[in-house]
Formats: structure tokens, sequence, C-alpha cells
């Protein structure tokens, strides 16, 4: 069977004992996660998440940049979150190459990418967290907190 | 307590019970998840997805643009996925605003940004589509598929 095939039909049982249609859109307990798409981290599920209860932003190394504050300015501004965690995690995939090397694997048509690499997670989720702190767009009181996921652990620590 | 609080005491349960501590990076069933940062979507819980199984990126709107570029020739060309799945959703927050409004809103300042609303999810999913299935970087036989989740019923219809 296809993964679409599997997906779809797993879906299929969701839906089939799906109780929650009437949620409404603001995030219940006002809160936007921001944390790598790595597949061994299930945000709702480490933080005790339903659905219904926070915004969760994924991308390659749960990092902060430009898109990621589009996210949450639509987040805060227009859907009422208050706060941001900020979740990087030990073994991420961001810390074993260099642009230049994928650059290099990709050919000269991925040059003008950055890939957005680094070599120490913890410090990159306070680049993200002051970054969100320090935006003139979400200085009206909008927190934001970070941690460090230990995929080896299931645990959560704070940076 | 505080949201920060209540998520640290579900993350102690959860590493409590974990055992899923020696899971390799590259997602086990090859696939890239592409959705909406949308409180009420939990997307492993809709398509049954386990920790280790998939990527999973998520934005506003759940758009495929630069960034979500940038994780995907990630996911695809180091960590070995081979098909995405993009997945917006009926009563999208992005279907209810124009720039024009978020800007006034933000003020003067937010102008330069664009928040990227569309006005058809459908539309925008099967753009997405395209701008993975046509990218240069991802020739190289990386599989698109577009959804519709509905919130109101839990489940994922095909566009």
């Amino acid at each position: 069977m296809s993964v679409i095939a599997e997906v779809t039909a797993a879906n299929d049982r969701y839906a089939a004992g799906f109780a929650k249609g009437d949620l409404p859109a603001p995030p219940g307990r006002k809160l936007a996660v921001v944390t790598c798409m790595d597949a061994r981290l299930d945000p709702a599920r480490f933080l005790g998440l339903e659905e219904g209860d926070a915004h969760v932003i994924r991308n390659a190394g749960g990092v902060v940049n430009d898109e990621t504050i589009r996210s949450l300015l639509i987040s805060h501004h227009l859907l009422g979150t208050r706060e941001a965690v900020v979740i990087g995690h030990k073994g991420c995939g961001m810390l074993t190459f260099t642009n230049d090397e994928v650059h290099e694997k990709l050919g000269p048509e991925s040059e003008s990418i950055d890939f957005q690499p680094f070599s120490d997670v913890a410090e990159r989720v306070r680049q993200s967290v002051e970054a969100i702190r320090s935006h003139r767009l979400l200085g009206d009181g909008f927190g934001a907190t970070g941690f460090v996921y230990d995929v080896g652990s299931g645990r959560i620590e704070p940076v």
C-alpha cells in the first residue's frame, strides 16, 4: 500500500471517531509553538496539546526567521496568542552540514539558497527567542521561552 | 498555573513513559507533510503518524513558499523523503483578511511584510503542489499530493 493510501485510511479512522467539529479558530491556550520538522518530534504529544489548543509552526531546524515571524504576527495579532515556545532538539540534522556542503551536493542552482544550518542548538534557540522578544511588531507583551527537546528521553529542558 | 508550567508538567508525563529513544533521524515512511499552523489541526493524529514517521512543516496557511522549499530540500536530499502531502483546511484564517487590512491594523512598520493571504484553499493547495512538482531542485522524482482538511469532520479530501 502506498504511503498516500495508508494516511488516507488512517484519516478515515480518525474522522469516524471525530467529535471536535465545533472548535473556534483562535487557540484556546493562547500559545504558539515553534519547533523543528524532525520526524521524531510530536509536539502535541510531548507538550500535552489537544486539537484547538495552540498554533504549531515547524520548519527545518525550528528556527525563527522572517517567515516564522509572518506566522507569529498572524498568530498573535489576528488570532490572539500571547506567547511562543521555541523548541530545538538534540541530534538536529541542521548540525550536520554547512551551506557549502549542500550547495556542492545539490549543484549550482542551489547556491542562492541559505539552508540556515547552525552549530549549537541551545544558542540558536536563544537567538530565536531574542528575535521574537525584540521584534518591533511583537513588542506589546508577546512572550517567548526556549527549550531543547532530547530525542533520547522525550524531555524538554529550558535554555 | 501558567501555560509554560502546564506544558512542562505534561512533558514530564510524556518523558516518564517514553520508549522511542533510538529512532533514526531519516523519516521512516519517507514522507514530508506540509500543513497550516491552525490549532485545530493535529496532523500526526489525523494522518496516523507515529514519532519517527514523517517530517512535518507548518506555517500560517500551510503554504509552499521559498522557506517551505528550504525545508523540503533538506527533507528530501539530506534525509531521504520521497514525497510530500500538502494539506490546506476549511475555515483557514488566511481567507479572512487582505494584506492591506493587516498593514492598516499593524501600522506602517508592517507594510514590507507579505502575509500571504489567499481566497481559495483548494486553489492555493494546487499552487503549492505545482510549486513542488516543478521545482528545479526537486525534479528527481519527489512527489506531491494535495488535500483539504475539514475542521468540521476531521476528514481530508484530495484536491
